[in-house]
């Protein structure tokens, strides 16, 4: 299997995490994101979607999406499992990593970020507001729905991280990066420590990645 | 069931939908978006996650985000299926509604375009024009996967409407409203209009909802 990725995309940190908790090697291919050229290339000859990351599988052809590549991960190579067996606390883990894949990250999406300066002319002060308005907002409601919600443990769902706490990490990596404040979600900074002893999640961090900068 | 639903969003429209095509009968309770006062009021007694929709269920509690719900709803009632049975065919499926859950909606989303409006100052034309370029530019992308991929028929996946159509149709049904140009996605264009011929659909639309105005 191979994974287009990029090591500062915060969708492929999510996959990273997902693959190195089940024990699956993908080798990887970098896509610079930053650069104008890759991108149109990768989608002629890839991936149509455009976007990073994609998962080439052996046996399943090419799927992007981040989410809809863990979904299948999960679906072929069950164990170590990263949904739990209710229907409630499926819906619990789904409900909290698609707040941070729909109503957090396509607002603090690099193309988006590049969009306000040029396009709507915006300064800098302006984008890093922007940034972190929308980043503040989706943390603070998804801290309310982990606590309010009574399931939450050492990790999202009770002691062993699941999908979820795959986008949780890479969500706080980006909102330290510019620098959000999280002093109002303790749970979730608590949780985001606890990931980081676990090796899964720390082979799959930026810094350590083969085309880290 | 209840579901907590407004009629022009665009993500309840996915949800009343999914449940029309499976059959279930579930209450509404409308929560006027558009109004400063009911989000704060329903974030505080029921949703913490905050936003519209979120589906209260007989037996497993509330459950919000859209695709959250239609997948909980897909593992609870399995018939008729929305999502089909080979892993390639599902993660193709996911990655439609997900490339629309999580690359356009949320940069067309009403929130979005009230902080464009007024933490930015952008005039309502720089307004229009981003969601017009958002959803273009998606729903090209969306398009090229389509097509390129060889699996749709009369619906994305073949001839039976799945979870991505329940997105498709919504995303369209706004983009008209905003006057967006569909003519370089024929294939998505179809597909709609066959969905438009479904009961299912055709009582999911905002116009037909208690609360429309």
């Amino acid at each position: 299997m191979k994974l287009y990725s990029y090591f500062r995309s915060s969708a492929a940190y999510r996959v990273r995490i997902a693959l190195n908790l089940k024990g699956i090697e993908a080798e990887q291919e970098a896509i610079h994101l930053l650069q104008s050229e890759p991108l149109p290339a990768y989608r002629a000859a890839h991936n149509p979607q455009g976007l990073i990351p994609a998962l080439e599988s052996d046996e399943d052809g090419l799927i992007p999406q981040s989410l809809a590549i863990i979904e299948y991960l999960e679906e072929r190579f069950p164990e170590p499992a990263l949904l739990p067996a209710g229907l409630a606390e499926r819906a619990y883990v789904r409900a909290a990593a698609l707040l941070i894949a729909c109503d957090i990250h396509p607002l603090a999406n690099l193309r988006v970020l590049k969009y306000l300066k040029r396009e709507l002319g915006q300064e800098q002060a302006a984008i890093d507001t922007w940034y972190r308005h929308w980043v503040e907002d989706g943390l603070g409601r998804l801290e309310a729905f982990v606590t309010n919600g009574g399931r939450s443990g050492r990790f999202i769902l009770g002691d062993t991280p699941m999908m979820a706490d795959c986008l949780l990490v890479p969500q706080l990596f980006n909102a330290r990066r510019l620098e959000c404040d999280l002093s109002s979600m303790p749970t979730l900074v608590a949780i985001d420590a606890r990931c980081q002893e676990i090796e899964a999640f720390r082979k799959a961090h930026p810094s350590v990645q083969p085309d880290a900068e």
